[in-house]
């Protein structure tokens, strides 16, 4: 069948019935009204929107609409997972380009729907459009913790103290790794796997945000402009230095393996998208975070990691008074890091990537 | 200054500035973080996402930047205010096509941020993103009124029952006369101001859904893709039949001056987009929504209305039992509406209007 042929509504009931167990049916107003409703309690809501469109964010050539639609989710989940908030709902504005087709759909609300169970939010409602390029935005809405005392308790990227230690999760690098990979043709060697899967398939960090936060840290970014400049933006919003040991940040082994020590770091570095977390704080509560995972114990009140947050908590540095909103990277043998190329930056960027 | 030489961060304080008194700075996190948070009560949160695109939804000939960003702000706001809702805060994620100059994102976000001055909502955070099409997709956040019983209170397209009395507010197809207008290089005579400040700059209908909920109405929709499918989207959801009777249809003066009765009224029933209210209830509820407005006398505990507001509620059919599903529109000489085209499907739509 194709697209043209279906209505709004059938193709966005087709598109409810991809999504499976991550539609929100049992909400107050599912899809189907003008809008969503749900309940709420007292406290704070967490909320963010992203959009991802082809050619600036996705290609179809290194990814299938599965995984754009499986990408967007978890980019979306991710900004909540880096303020310690619990994810709930996502709201899903879909731009259909000229190509797209009906499979096309039927893959994209399969993709969304697989992040969503493995991330633990649901599809309250959504927008589908004809338009010039193919693009998602979503919309995450989510809660925050609260202390007894009413203060909502959130992972802010202003939150960094000189004193703290700097911390990041799972591997820094194997997404853009992935994508190197997949660009040169060898994105099915063996080898090349959980890279590839870091780019098609990356997971927003939700249960080790909310540990976080429960352990007392209390500031956060994740990791998607890459290492390098996420830092950065805690050095310039907490008013801090931050000086990064460039031999511990955690270099995927299949990175350095195919792509060399050096272009492996540079990715990390520079290359973004992982959607990991970038965390300061106490070195107790960061190490805490890291063997909770080994241990398989959480402590009380701390919420237990999910399999999809079974990763390494490794420190990496420290945040100092010095140089205020600079981020330093050091060599073993004691030189400064330079990097090759810029961050990301969307507004820059034209589409080559 | 070029678009290209300011950074993403320098271009969203820009927006910021522009926003002026709309972007909402005294929340718990305001813009700059991984997402933005908000205090929360118990209750109910209603949401809803549009996208709009250049070439489905709008083009850059027949409105300026600032009006395409005013009138996704209304598409919205108007979805909530078809919830009977009260807006609170708006996420914005901006494509930026290759022709868009900074002078055109000055332009949106000034529209945007007069369109949350004048319906009261406030824009919480955004992505600002390169795309290969212009568009603006938000998502918008209110909550709902509570009885005492604790169950929400909400304008549901399902909420139609046999009995009820069909009214809409202001003038249908004035919107679409307007774009008529423009495209046939009449937009700027004087007669056509108002038609074209319809498609310009619509208005959704806060305080009116609010007044139309505290007095008991339990259904409404926003008039987006033409009274008849509008009015579908209730016969279906409610299981009821309507009954319309056309010459009670509140054409606008000056598209039948400017256009003719017979385009007048065919704009009124497939146009869309003039985000009038269409609302069915008990005759007495609805004529005291237009009587409140002439009298300038809410009553107790219900919302005064804004003057965004001061609209005519016209009653202009019935709900029955008979023909669920299926609207039927009558002239006075008895014969049945006949449909010059089909209302707005916007998986349709290749981009012609």
């Amino acid at each position: 069948m194709h697209l043209n042929d279906l209505g709004e509504f059938a193709l966005i009931d087709r598109i409810v019935a991809h999504l499976g167990e991550a539609a929100a049916r049992d909400i107050v107003v599912p899809s189907g009204d003008d809008a969503a409703a749900w309940t709420t309690v007292e406290g704070y809501a967490v909320a963010t929107i992203d959009a991802l469109v082809e050619g600036t964010h996705f290609r179809r050539d290194t990814m299938s609409m599965a995984d754009v639609g499986w990408r967007a989710v978890a980019a979306n989940v991710s900004d909540l997972a880096a303020m310690g908030a619990e994810p709930q709902y996502l709201l899903i504005a879909t731009l259909l380009g000229p190509d797209v087709t009906l499979e096309d759909v039927d893959g994209l609300a399969q993709g969304i729907g697989e992040a969503c169970v493995a991330m633990g939010v649901r599809v309250a409602g959504g927008d589908i459009v004809r338009a010039g390029t193919t693009g998602l935005s979503i919309a995450a809405y989510g809660r925050a913790r609260q202390t007894t005392d009413d203060t909502p308790v959130l992972l802010r990227r202003g939150g960094a103290r000189p004193g703290d230690r700097v911390a990041v999760s799972g591997h820094i690098g194997a997404a853009a790794a992935g994508l190197a990979l997949i660009e040169t043709g060898r994105g099915n060697q063996v080898a090349a796997a959980p890279l590839v899967r870091a780019h098609r398939r990356p997971v927003g960090r939700v249960a080790l945000g909310r540990a976080a936060v429960a352990r007392g840290v209390r500031c956060a970014i994740d990791c998607s402009d890459g290492l390098l400049q996420d830092l950065g933006h805690i050095a310039e919003r907490s008013h801090v230095g931050i000086e990064v040991a460039l031999a511990q940040v955690p270099l995927h082994p299949a990175a350095v393996e195919l792509l060399g020590a050096q272009v492996a770091l540079d990715l990390a570095l520079g290359g973004g998208e992982d959607f990991e977390l970038v965390l300061t704080g106490g070195r107790e509560a960061l190490m805490a975070l890291d063997g909770a995972r080994r241990s398989g114990s959480a402590g009380a009140g701390i919420p237990r990691l999910g399999r999809e947050d079974d990763v390494p908590v490794t420190l990496i540095g420290r945040v100092v008074a010095e140089h205020p909103g600079e981020v330093i990277a050091w060599a073993e043998d004691g030189s400064v890091y330079e990097p090759p190329r810029r961050g990301w930056d969307q507004t820059r960027d034209t589409g080559d990537r």
